[in-house]
């Protein structure tokens, strides 16, 4: 498709020249999209059972979904669209919350060694370590020491991971402000939806642009070839699931997964089943 | 539809007078059952929403799904199929495979105790505790005082779990020796199904007699008005994934989630989000 090439960030990333409300690399429309991703779903399922099939023989391989985004920017909905026909057993997700006091007291990237997919896993990170150099820096939860440190610790973690046999693809969901007003809006318009409101939001709002510089500083720091960063414009919902999964697929398709070759003799083991009395 | 109170068993039940071909409670054909199992596949989905919604503003509860069965009995597949629409941000699922020597340095509940669902989950294990009174049993993996013990011990164990909150449903999937005949077949002679054939699963096949005892005894001795067992006939995969959807559905109905009253003022909430500017 193309999409994932053209969202590819660089170090020099310049958050206000990407339209959030823009189709980078997709020519559609939404029933267009809607198609084209209906399409790769199954793929993504194969693609997965590959890995886990590997990793039974001894594989250490294992992809890990690294998702951010300001609040109603589409994390959850889009993690449920795209990996629909993912087998579950072989899908590993986790939301990160507000550290608790046990984390705090650790680095901060102790609580996400603990939530890394196993050999074989799709892992799904719903917020992430980066969490620490973006809200901790807006709202200054650790001095600029710490902070500034950590940009350097992210990318010796994940490099390190890469060489041990994950996969990493990080992913921003970048939403307009006007966008997040109309979403945050819809939530309290609807009384299935009202739970998915916190008050805090509207705070975090408050600090919008702020948001958008960290996150455009953590990107020129920690995109690299190993762990690369994409900017997903998620205005329209459509477009972002879309663009998620062609990325994901891409760098699914580059691992060259095959279904492993048995470990036994299969004409003697289907005599054997065949012989066997019950 | 009626499957579920046609499937629970009771301390008296006999194995050997559950047709594993039939389809209790069930009228239609192949064709009715997958319009049927679409059908209730959004309810579970929003209905796990609700249990996740319930558990954000305090709430305690959650529910465990306990899927055994002989291999290829389907427990991947179903679980595949019946939470096709649920979000896996709430699904907790756990595969126990033979326990690792940590593991067995514990008492056998230990490694469980660690993979329950928390508050607002849906867990499935995918075997169970009850590995350790059915391959432990007819292996002799453990003497016959301590399998005796473990009886008492799961009962205790399970009635604690639902007194702090956790639904348990648990279901036999219960396939016959010929059915497993040629869906070991089938796996051997498909390359892209090889890898979830192994040569163990024909010794283990080789002591099907004492596994049905084992499985019968222990359904006899676990089932409890408040965590009972199903026996679900799984020669036909598209009744046995229709009538664990019912059995599910069933247990989260009797559950009554509601979405809950936000804790908020909305208008209050609304008039800030329209008045925020960026």
């Amino acid at each position: 498709m193309g999409i994932e090439s053209k969202l590819r960030a660089t170090s020099d990333l310049q958050l206000k020249n990407v339209d959030p409300a823009s189709t980078p690399g997709f020519k559609g429309n939404k029933d267009d999209a809607v198609k084209a991703l209906a399409k790769g779903v199954l793929e993504i399922g194969e693609q997965q059972e590959r890995l886990y099939a590997e990793s039974l023989g001894g594989g250490t391989r294992s992809v890990l979904l690294v998702l951010q985004g300001m609040d109603t920017s589409g994390k959850g909905g889009t993690v449920a669209h795209v990996l629909e026909s993912v087998d579950p057993h072989g899908l590993k997700i986790h939301s990160f919350k507000a550290p608790t006091a046990a984390e705090r007291a650790h680095d901060f990237l102790w609580r996400i060694t603990r939530e890394l997919p196993p050999a074989g896993f799709l892992g799904i990170f719903d917020r992430s370590h980066y969490e620490d150099v973006l809200i901790a820096r807006v709202r200054e939860l650790a001095d600029a020491t710490e902070i500034e440190r950590r940009y350097g610790a992210i990318q010796e973690f994940e490099a390190d991971l890469v060489k041990s046999g994950t996969t990493i693809v990080k992913i921003m969901l970048h939403l307009s402000a006007d966008e997040q007003k109309k979403r945050l809006l819809a939530r309290l318009d609807d009384s299935t939806k009202e739970w998915k409101f916190n008050p805090d939001d509207v705070d975090q709002r408050g600090f919008w642009n702020q948001y958008q510089d960290a996150y455009q500083i953590a990107i020129q720091r920690t995109t690299t070839d190993a762990a690369p960063w994409y900017v997903v414009p998620a205005d329209h919902k459509w477009f972002s699931r879309l663009a998620v999964q062609d990325i994901l697929l891409t760098h699914l398709r580059e691992l060259k997964l095959e279904w492993p070759a048995p470990s036994y003799n299969v004409a003697e083991q289907r005599a054997r089943v065949g012989a066997s009395k019950v």
